[in-house]
C-alpha cells in the first residue's frame, strides 16, 4: 500500500529531526557557531566546542553534510583513483592517504579505473554526481591518462598526480626516476657488473620510463657498451618478472644482475633464479624498484629504491586540501639488501 | 568585496543548474522515469535509459547527490571499516568489495579505525554524520570490536561483518575457520610430522583462534599428545613470524614443521629459516593460511590455506545494498605449494 510517507520520501525525515537552530538554542550560542564546530573551523574555543558538542549529543543531532553540500560547502571526500598491477604501491599510497584524511577530517573513496572503454567515464561522472568530492588524486599510469585528465578538468574537480609526466595544468608530484635509475647502475657497476638486464616498466607508465634513461645514463658513464637485448619490457607483476627474467637468462651471454624496474618483477626474477638454481647473489643479482612489503620479507631481501611512498600519499591529500600548493621534492633512496653483490668472478 | 553570492552560496547555483523536470521535459519522459534512471533502478527499458542519459548529456544535468539525500534517499556510498596489520588480507577485502561497488554505481570509502582511544569514536561518529553511508562493514578484529558494533548500532548504520565471532544481531559472514585448521593438521600429519609448532593468533582476532582449535582436533584424532610448547602467540605480522619461529625452532625437541595461522607470519619463518640455512621443506615444513598474493611470490611459494577474499569482499557489499539477506557460506582451502613436505627421515 502506498502511503504519503512511502510516495513523497522527504516525510520520512522531516518530523523529528533536531535542526542546527536547536542545537544553537540548547547550547545557548548562535547558529553561526554551531556550524563553525561542525565544520572543524580553526579558532573556536574549547568551551564552546564542548558546549555546541554536548547539545549534539543531548539532541542527537547530525550535522547534515547534505545540507552543507547544498550550501556550497565541502564534502570532506578526497577520491583515489588508481589502476595498478603492483598491490604494494598502490597499497602504500594509500594508507598514507587514508591516514591523512582522517588527520584532517576527510574521508577518502578508493575507484579503481579501468584504462579504456567508455565505462571508465560513467564511473567518474557517476563519482562526481553522487559524492562531489573535494578533490581528486591519480597514481601512474592514470597520472598521464590524458582522456581521465580532461574528463576531471571538465568537471571543475581539483586534481592532483603523483609522478605525472604528461603536459597538464593539474597539481603534480614528480619523482626523480631518472636519477634514481642512475643510482642502480651505479650500484651494480660498482660491484664489479657489465652485463646487467633490465627488465621495463610498460609504456603506458611513462614516469618509470626514466629509470631506465637514468640506468643508461650510469652505463655511459661507466663506458659500458650498451646491447639493446638487455633490455625487455615487463608488465610491472610477478609474472613478467618471471618471463622477462627468462628472456635475459636464455641469452647467449646472459646478464650477472637484473635490474627489474619494480618490486613485483623483482621477486619474479627471484622466483626463476631458486627455480634453475641459482644463488643468489652470488650467482646472480636483482635490484627491485619501490621498497615494498614484498621486498623485505622474500629471500633474499631485496636490494632496492624506496620510494617514500606514505609521505607521498599524505602530501597529494595535504595538496587538494589546502589548494594545491607547490610541489613538495620527494627522495628516492637505494636500499641495499641481500639480493645484490659482487659479479661473479670478482 | 561582499556580493550576496558570496555570503549566501546557495546563489552560486541555483541560477544556471538544470533540474531534473528540465531533463524530463528534454527526453520527454515522466521525472520519475528519470529518477529511476539516475538511480541505477532495475527494469527501466533501453530505449527510456538511452534518451534519458542523452538528455542529461546534452544539458549537462548532474544528478544531485546533496538534494537526494535530503529527500531521504540512498548515499551510494559503503565503508570499510578496518584495522589489521595484514595488508594482503585487508587489500584482497577490499579489491573485491571497491569491484562490486562500482558495478552496483555505488563507491566505496575507507576507514582505518584505531583499536582503542576515543578518537575512534570520533572518526565513526564524523563518517555518519558527514557521509551517512548506506552501510559499513568490518573485518577482524573489527567485527569482533563490542564497543565500535555498540557505537554503530546506536547510530542505526547497516553492518555486516566479515568473521564475525561475538554475539551481535549485525550480519555477518562465517567463516569455517575451525574446519580449515582441521585441514592443515591433516596435511602436516599425513606428510609423517609428528613435532608441529603453531604460531597462533593475537587474541583480538577470535574467529581465527579457531584455526587452533581446529588443528588441535586432528593432532588429538591422530593420537598425538598435545605439548603446549608448541604453541606460541603471534601478532598477524611477519616480525611474530620471525620471533615466534626462533622461539619454536629453539626448544630442546623443535617441531619438524611449522603452521603459521597467517601468511604474514609464514613468510617470517621462512626467512629465519633461510637465515639459518635449512632446506625448505626437507628441514622444516611450513603452511600459512589467507593465500594472499605473498604466499605466492616467496620462496618456496607457501603451502596455505586459501580465503577467497576477492568472493568475501563482493558478497559484504551485496549484503549490505540489498538489505542484510542470509549470509552466503565459502569454502576454504588447502593450497599445496612446495613449503611442505614429508617430514624429514620419511
Amino acid at each position: 500500500m502506498l502511503t504519503p510517507a512511502s510516495i513523497i520520501p522527504q516525510f520520512r525525515t522531516a518530523i523529528s529531526m533536531p535542526s542546527i537552530r536547536d542545537v544553537a538554542a540548547f547550547a545557548g550560542v548562535s547558529i553561526k557557531t554551531v556550524s563553525r564546530v561542525v565544520n572543524n573551523a580553526p579558532n573556536v574555543s574549547r568551551d564552546l566546542r564542548d558546549r555546541v558538542a554536548a547539545a549534539i549529543k543531548a539532541l542527537d543531532y547530525r550535522p547534515n553534510q547534505a545540507a552543507r553540500r547544498l550550501a556550497g560547502g565541502r564534502s570532506f571526500l578526497i577520491a583515489f583513483l588508481y589502476n595498478n598491477p603492483a598491490p604494494g604501491y598502490g597499497g602504500g599510497i594509500q594508507a598514507g592517504a587514508a591516514n591523512r584524511c582522517r588527520e584532517l577530517g576527510y574521508h577518502l573513496v578508493v575507484e579503481p579505473i579501468s584504462l579504456s572503454g567508455e565505462e571508465r567515464f560513467e564511473v567518474l561522472d557517476r563519482l562526481v554526481a553522487a559524492l562531489r568530492p573535494d578533490g581528486v588524486f591519480l597514481t601512474p599510469p592514470l597520472s598521464d591518462d590524458v582522456q581521465i585528465l580532461r574528463r576531471l578538468s571538465e568537471l571543475n574537480l581539483p586534481c592532483a598526480r603523483i609522478a605525472g609526466s604528461v603536459m597538464s595544468p593539474s597539481f603534480n608530484i614528480p619523482t626523480p626516476e631518472r636519477s634514481a635509475g642512475r643510482m642502480v647502475a651505479d650500484h651494480l657497476i660498482g660491484l664489479g657488473h657489465r652485463r646487467i638486464g633490465v627488465i621495463c616498466p610498460p609504456v603506458s607508465h611513462r614516469a618509470a620510463q626514466r629509470r631506465v634513461d637514468g640506468f643508461r645514463d650510469g652505463l655511459t658513464a661507466a663506458r659500458i657498451a650498451m646491447d639493446e637485448q638487455m633490455f625487455v619490457e615487463g608488465a610491472f607483476d610477478f609474472a613478467s618478472g618471471i618471463s622477462g627474467g627468462e628472456a635475459l637468462l636464455g641469452l647467449p651471454h646472459p646478464p650477472t644482475a637484473i635490474f627489474a624496474t619494480n618490486d613485483d618483477m623483482a621477486l619474479g626474477v627471484l622466483t626463476l633464479a631458486h627455480r634453475r638454481g641459482l644463488r643468489l647473489p652470488d650467482d646472480l643479482s636483482v635490484v627491485g624498484f619501490d621498497d615494498t612489503p614484498g621486498s623485505l620479507t622474500t629471500w633474499p631481501p631485496l636490494t632496492t629504491v624506496r620510494q617514500p611512498l606514505d609521505a607521498m600519499g599524505r602530501a597529494v591529500v595535504d595538496a587538494l586540501v589546502e589548494g594545491l600548493a607547490d610541489a613538495p621534492s620527494f627522495r628516492f633512496e637505494l636500499v641495499k639488501r641481500d639480493s645484490s653483490g659482487p659479479a661473479p668472478g670478482r
